[in-house]
């Protein structure tokens, strides 16, 4: 089941997306909900958001080649991470499907994506196990991790190079069922394929994640966690489109644009 | 004026503190309000945490002794954040007053505490000047940010050192008139004072961090930024009661118990 958020005559709806079509809800996919009249068209409306998140997870390093790649830039060993140790993201940095990553006017050119799988909450839990871990997983979702390199190695914290307003692109639904085993992660800039990756073969899995982190953390509905991208990113500069495609659950699609 | 929130009948509800007394009104500081009737005395209530936040920030090291404290613990020389980097607290960790603070099983006994004021947004705003900054802010409290020192020296990031259940103790109200220059905090351990200092003696000050976070994040109502502790901090055990005082904002209270 594919879940989207829109725009319905200015209120947030969510609705069931069918094909082509939306078919909006009353209430919402994280507690009760009914189909209600007034079915559109997808290419008509404007997609938001997919949800309002609570608290944002991320992983930050999680993929082995991109661990070997941060590495080389910084002319360093590489250092796996030992433990699945969770990072934040802020909400501020969210954008939906089709709007713009915005670079500042001092970033430099230094402003590169990274294809992620979000895994959102759909309840509250503490102490998951392994098994039950995915239960806990309303579904999934495809996050744009835009960093600008210069800052995330100068700055003291991720602030700025992770969260300026636009740097995280996310939609374009939630879709709840798949099979984490068999998905593809691919990137394009501007039409060319720039990465295909294995969106599962991350050092540390959802699974992993969960348990760790509610053996100290109560999660709650809302609640989502960004799982970190594979191998090399390279720099979006004004005028690109980034497109990041997860096998089935679609293709995030967001154009570039610099401050002037 | 003071701001609270209260159980009423199991309805979390914004209430004005006048004195000993607590007048609930139907709507809420961040947006509009009136006043109703059924006026509580405070003390037959059970506060809740003074408002749901959206976005956690927290400066990390912010005080110069504090900076000293830290450095000299892992033998190294003191290094003074150069810029107001900002960064992030989950809102997984937040308990009211008298709430306890529960230390996991398996922490160390380098649980600690670290009593801060906390700015809270009242605004949708970017770019702020440093003459408009302090027009965004609603409202000051208090924060401990309670901290497992092992977990923080050893994990890859601040997750569950810093953000544990129960780890972040804040109320008791919101204070909307005070003059941050006049400021005091005092730590009390079970009644003992641990330390006091100028509030207002950061390194970078309120309107610094609002400055520098809003040149690339928009801030929203219900953000909150918690702006660092002074000093050498100490280590809390089962049947202590902490206690972080602002003068003209009010007394932090929560006991600490060890989860057995």
């Amino acid at each position: 089941m594919r879940w989207a958020r829109f725009d319905q005559n200015g209120t947030a709806t969510f609705a069931i997306v069918e094909g082509d079509d939306l078919v909006p809800v009353r209430g919402s996919p994280f507690a009760t909900w009914e189909r209600t009249g007034g079915k559109r068209k997808l290419a008509d409306v404007k997609l938001l958001i997919p949800f309002e998140p609570d608290t944002f997870y991320a992983c930050g390093l999680n993929y082995p080649e991109h661990v070997r790649e941060v590495a080389a830039k910084t002319g360093q060993e590489p250092k796996f991470p030992p433990n699945p140790d969770i990072g934040y993201r802020a909400n501020n940095a969210l954008i939906a499907q089709n709007e713009p990553i915005v670079i500042p006017k001092d970033a430099t050119d230094k402003v590169q994506y990274e294809g992620e799988l979000v895994a959102i909450i759909g309840r509250k839990c503490k102490h998951l196990t392994r098994d039950d871990a995915l239960s806990a997983v309303l579904g999934y979702t495809i996050g744009n991790d835009v960093s600008e390199r210069t800052w995330q190695r100068g700055d003291r914290t991720l602030w700025r190079a992770k969260n300026t307003d636009t740097f995280k692109p996310m939609g374009p639904w939630i879709e709840t069922d798949l099979d984490l085993e068999s998905l593809i992660t691919k990137v394009r800039l501007n039409g060319q394929q720039m990465i295909e990756f294995h969106t599962n073969h991350m050092i540390f899995g959802v699974v992993d994640f969960l348990v760790a982190m509610t053996r100290y953390l109560t999660l709650y509905p809302g609640d989502m966690v960004w799982m970190g991208t594979e191998g090399a990113t390279a720099d979006m500069k004004h005028g690109d489109v980034c497109e990041i495609e997860i096998s089935s659950i679609g293709t995030l699609h967001n154009p570039v644009v610099r401050e002037t």
